[in-house]
C-alpha cells in the first residue's frame, strides 16, 4: 500500500499547476470563467492540447465515433483498461474547475504513475487510459452525459449523433467540423475507472475536510414543458382577449422554484433553465414558449412526487389563462450507487497520505455515474469555495486541487494492481434513461 | 364634392383584391399569415412589387436614406405632394393585412385618382406620393414606427442606421443588403397624408360599422428591464443560495400583466413581448434576463402611475430575490390629435359612398402618428374579424377591404383639390420620443 500512495513530489505538483492554468486560458472569459461548450473551436483548443501532452508522454491517442478521446499508457499489452478522466468541455460562461481539473489530473496522476512503474516501484496488471468525455455539459446539444453514455451504452450512438444545437446544426457536423468525429471504439475490456471533481456544493469546506468519497448519486429527472398561446397586439389586444404564452412560462417557472419550499429544506432542488420564446419581438403577445425544468432529491418519492404535482398545477394554470401546456418527463436518471470497495479503497488512500475524508452524495450528474453502469467506478471530490458551479466565479484553491491529484494517483494505482478486482457493480439501470 | 368620392368599380375592386392577395403570398407562412420583417429578404420581395406596380404606371420611384420608397404620380410639376401609404414589413408570423393593405390601397387609389384626372373628373392642385416606410413594425430592429420618424425629424438618421437587430446587423448593413439603402430625401414641401389600416380592436366589427376615423392616439411607453442575478447549477446548488434571474424575471412578467386590473377594464393594456436570457442552459440557473415591456393608456396619468407602481415592485422582487434590476423608460410616445378638418373631411366622404363611419382611438403606432407631427394627417380604419392583429389569423373581408380603399380614394382626392389646406396640426411633440 505504501508504495502506491507516496505524496506526489513539489516539482510534479507545480506542474500540474501550470498545465491546470494554462488550460483555463482557453476560451477564457473576462470574468475568470472559461466558455468551451461542447464541439466549438475552443473545446477543439483543449482536445489538441491534450492529444500533445499524451503524445509528448509516448502514449497513443484515438478518439471514438461519439467524439471521446482516449491516451492509452500501455503497460501490459493485451490487458484490460483501467480509465481515468473527466471532460473538457464547459457551461456557457462556465467555471475553469468543472471537469477539465479532472481530465488534468489525470494525465498528471498518469504521467506520476509511469514514472514509478518505470522507477520499478509499481508493476501494474491492467493499462491505463487518460479519457476526455465528449458533451459533459449538455448546454449546446442535450441531454447532458453524451459521450460517457454513448460509450456506456446508455444512449444510442446514431440518435445522439443526429442530435441538434438550437442552430440545428447536428452532433455528428459539429465533431467533424473541429475534426474529433473519430473510428475508434476506445478500450473495449475495463477493470475500473476513477474520476476527480471539484465538489459543486458546500459540504467539505464547511467541514474543512480535503476529501469527499462520493457513495451514491440524487434521483435526477427534468421535464420538458410546452406553452401554447396566440399571438396578438400588445398595444391594440384587449387584455381579455390575450391568450400570453410568457405569462404562462412565467408562470411554470415561478412553480417550479416554489415547489421546493413544500419540502424539507435542500432535500429537493428544481430550477427551470433554459427557455425559448416565439414571437418574442417587443410588441407581440407570444404565442409559444418551450422550457426546460431540472428537478433533483436523494429521495426518487420526492421528485416524483413534486413532477405529479407540478404538472397538475401546470393544468390550472393553463385552464385560468386559455393556453395548453404540455410537460413531458425525460433524462430520468436514477439513484447510482459507487461500489462500496472503491469508497474504502478512496479512505484508505487519504489515511495513507494525511488527508481527511467524508463520505458523501452527488447532486449533480457526472461521467461517473455512466461508467459505474459496466465497471466499478470511484468518484473523488474536492471543495469548492462558497460551493458555486456553472458560474465564472468557481473557485478550488491550488492545495485542494494538489490533494485530489495526490488522492487520484494513489487510487489509480491501487486499481492497476487489482484493488478493485472482482468488485460488483450496479450495472444497468432499470429505468430507462431517454435521451 | 361627388366627382371625387365615386365608388370603385368593380374591375378596379378585383383588381386590387388580386394584387393584395398576390402580396401576400411573399413571405407567406403555413397558417395564413407574412412573415416580412424589416429589410430581411421577403420585405426586398415586396418593395420589388411596388416599384414595379409604379413605374408601370408611369410614375417615379425613389429611396430615402432610411429606405422608405416613395412613387411620385405627377400632376403639377413642382407643387408639394399629398402623401398616402403605410408599411410593407411584418412581424415574426404576422398578419397579412396590417401595414400591406395600407401600401397596396394607396397604390390603386393613386392608379384611380390618375384614371379621374385623365378623364377630367379631377384637378389636383398637388402631386400624389405612395409611400412604404421602412420598419413600422420593430421586431427585428427596435423601435417601430422607424422610417416616417426619421422621415419626419422626430428620430436620428444617423443614430437610427447604427441600431442593431439581436444578431449585430446595422439597419445601414441590412438595407444595403436589400439594396434600399437610397440617397433621395423624399418629397419636400408636403401638404398632408393619408393612411389606412384595419382597427386591429373589436369596435367596428362589434358595431357593425364600415369606417373608423381615427381622431387621436393613446399615450404608450416601454420599459427597458435587467435582471442581474448569479449563474450556478441547477443540480449542485442549494435552492437557499440561488439567485435566478428568470424567476426574477417571471415575477416582472407577472406584474406587468396584472397592474392591468387594478384600473377600470381596458383602460390600461401591458405585457411583456421580448424576454433575452443567459446563459440558457438546461442545467444553469441564470444570471441575467432582458425583457421589454409595453404599456398604454388613453390617459397618460395612467401608463404614469402604473408605471411607477411597477418600478417600486420590481425593486421589492430584487430584494426578495436577492437580484438586481433595473428598468428604464423609452420610446415614450404621448396622445396625438389627428386634426378635426382630417376626421369631418373621412365623414363626409363616407356619408357620400353610403357607408357608415364612427369617430375612434387607436390604441396601437402607425406611421401617420409621425407624419402628423409635419403634416395634417388623416387615419382611417377598416374592420378586423376577431380584433385579432400581429398574427396569422388576423383578418379582413374583402367588402371591408374594398370599402376602405373607395374612402381612402375619395379623401385623398379631397386633399390633393386641397381639402385639408391650411389645417393645424400637432407639430412636435413635446415629450421627447427616444431611440
Amino acid at each position: 500500500m505504501k508504495d502506491q500512495t507516496m505524496p506526489i513530489h513539489q516539482a510534479s505538483a507545480d506542474a500540474f499547476l501550470q498545465d491546470f492554468h494554462h488550460v483555463a486560458s482557453i476560451g477564457a472569459t473576462e470574468r475568470g470563467g472559461v466558455e468551451r461548450q461542447a464541439a466549438t473551436d475552443d473545446d477543439r483548443r483543449t482536445r489538441d492540447w491534450f492529444s500533445e501532452f499524451a503524445r509528448a508522454h509516448g502514449w497513443s491517442v484515438d478518439v471514438d465515433s461519439i467524439g471521446n478521446v482516449f491516451a492509452t499508457v500501455e503497460f501490459v499489452p493485451g490487458a484490460p483498461a483501467i480509465l481515468s478522466g473527466s471532460h473538457l468541455d464547459s457551461q456557457p460562461r462556465g467555471g475553469r474547475f468543472d471537469g477539465a481539473y479532472g481530465v488534468i489530473a489525470s494525465l498528471h496522476a498518469a504521467a506520476e504513475v509511469q514514472r514509478r512503474v518505470e522507477a520499478g516501484a509499481l508493476a501494474p496488471k491492467y493499462n491505463l487510459v487518460v479519457v476526455d468525455w465528449f458533451n459533459e455539459e449538455g448546454s449546446r446539444f442535450a441531454p447532458s452525459i453524451m459521450g460517457s453514455s454513448v460509450f456506456s451504452g446508455l444512449m444510442d450512438r446514431d440518435e445522439i449523433l443526429a442530435v441538434r444545437d438550437l442552430e440545428g446544426c447536428t452532433v455528428r457536423d459539429a465533431l467533424e467540423g473541429i475534426g474529433y468525429l473519430g473510428a475508434s471504439q476506445g478500450p473495449r475490456e475495463l477493470a475500473g475507472y476513477a474520476e476527480v471533481h471539484i465538489e459543486q456544493g458546500r459540504i467539505l469546506e464547511r467541514e474543512g475536510v480535503a476529501l469527499g468519497a462520493v457513495d451514491s448519486s440524487w434521483y435526477t429527472q427534468k421535464l420538458d414543458i410546452e406553452v401554447f398561446g396566440e399571438q396578438s397586439h400588445t398595444g391594440a389586444t384587449a387584455m381579455a382577449d390575450r391568450r400570453d404564452a410568457l405569462v404562462g412560462a412565467a408562470r411554470v417557472t415561478l412553480l417550479v422554484r416554489d415547489i421546493c419550499s413544500e419540502y424539507p429544506a435542500e432535500s429537493l432542488v428544481s430550477s427551470v433553465g433554459q427557455i425559448t420564446v416565439e414571437p418574442n419581438s417587443p410588441i407581440v403577445v407570444n404565442s409559444h414558449v418551450h422550457l426546460v425544468a431540472d428537478l433533483r432529491a436523494n429521495d426518487p418519492a420526492i421528485v416524483q412526487g413534486a413532477r405529479d404535482a407540478l404538472v397538475e398545477r401546470f393544468r390550472l394554470v393553463a385552464e385560468e389563462e386559455r393556453l395548453e401546456i404540455v410537460a413531458k418527463d425525460f433524462d430520468i436518471r436514477p439513484n447510482r450507487y459507487y461500489p462500496q470497495e472503491g469508497v474504502e479503497l478512496q479512505q484508505r488512500v487519504a489515511d495513507s497520505l494525511g488527508l481527511s475524508i467524508r463520505r458523501m452524495q452527488t447532486m449533480a450528474g457526472h461521467d461517473s455515474v455512466a461508467l459505474n453502469t459496466v465497471t466499478p467506478s470511484v468518484m473523488m471530490f474536492v471543495p469548492s469555495v462558497d460551493g458555486v458551479s456553472h458560474c465564472e466565479r468557481e473557485f478550488t484553491r491550488d492545495e485542494d486541487l494538489v490533494n485530489g491529484l495526490a488522492a487520484l494517483t494513489g487510487v489509480v494505482s491501487e486499481m492497476l494492481t487489482g484493488a478493485l478486482d472482482g468488485v460488483a457493480y450496479p450495472g444497468r439501470p432499470t429505468v430507462a434513461v431517454e435521451a
